[in-house]
């Protein structure tokens, strides 16, 4: 590991990926339902691949966002803690063969948990501090009252 | 839906869950050879788990944390992103059955891709701007240069 020369101190914890079968489907949960915003894009034409990044943007980083490029967005979301990659590879969404990714809660494929997100009300109804909901893909979202702990 | 009353402009992106076979392995991988600290645990005699609270933590809130109750500290990773969760069920360590977890990567069990974490330089030897390692389960951690995007 000595290729890591600097101090940890400034290291951060950036993102985690998951892949998504239908981005349209997964943007909408994500952008309309959980409230993140979609910064920047990176599609590659020889992978077949595109990749989606959303975080929570506050509301000056949000106004200046909107008269960068996309590769101004790109250096945004990589010097911020908090993002999501969702992974699309190209065609997915349309193949009927395709049996859809392992949320990592069950087996095969046990390992992964969930992504988390704080909210400031979650007490209406049955749930009072804490929930889980599935993403379109089955991924596990933790929604967690911020006076939870 | 309408359990999220609030608006999502106050929500975060708090944490991200994996679980590991050895709780030792593993915090010594995410603390002495990336950096991050451990926060907080929690742990549950009647599931048989342990939950570990990871996070690149500043100087100043470390300082403040050094007085502060176990309470306190779930507080804090609470409230704030870049919280990575470690989920240790109790004998994995040890059990000679255990067959590992998916990394996500592979199938069966392809869903989860990796977490990220920024750093400042990894211009050293072949790795210029983006690496890939592999964490004590084999989940994928890229590490990404600060000036890469």
């Amino acid at each position: 590991m000595s290729s890591f020369n600097t101090d940890p101190k400034t290291y951060e914890f950036n993102h985690t990926m998951i892949r998504v079968k239908d981005p349209k489907v997964s943007l909408y949960f994500y952008e309309e339902i959980l409230g993140m915003k979609l910064v920047a894009t990176m599609e590659n034409p020889n992978g077949k691949f595109t990749l989606y990044f959303l975080a929570y943007v506050n509301a000056e980083d949000q106004e200046s966002l909107k008269a960068k490029s996309n590769d101004e967005r790109r250096a945004y979301v990589f010097n911020r803690p908090g993002v999501l990659e969702l992974t699309h590879n190209w065609g997915t969404e349309t193949d009927a063969d395709f049996k859809g990714y392992a949320n990592g809660n069950s087996e095969p494929g046990r390992g992964f948990g969930h992504t988390a997100i704080i909210v400031d009300n979650i007490e209406e109804g049955s749930m009072k501090n804490i929930a889980f909901i599935a993403d379109p893909d089955g991924y596990w979202v933790e929604v967690l009252n911020r006076a939870f702990a």
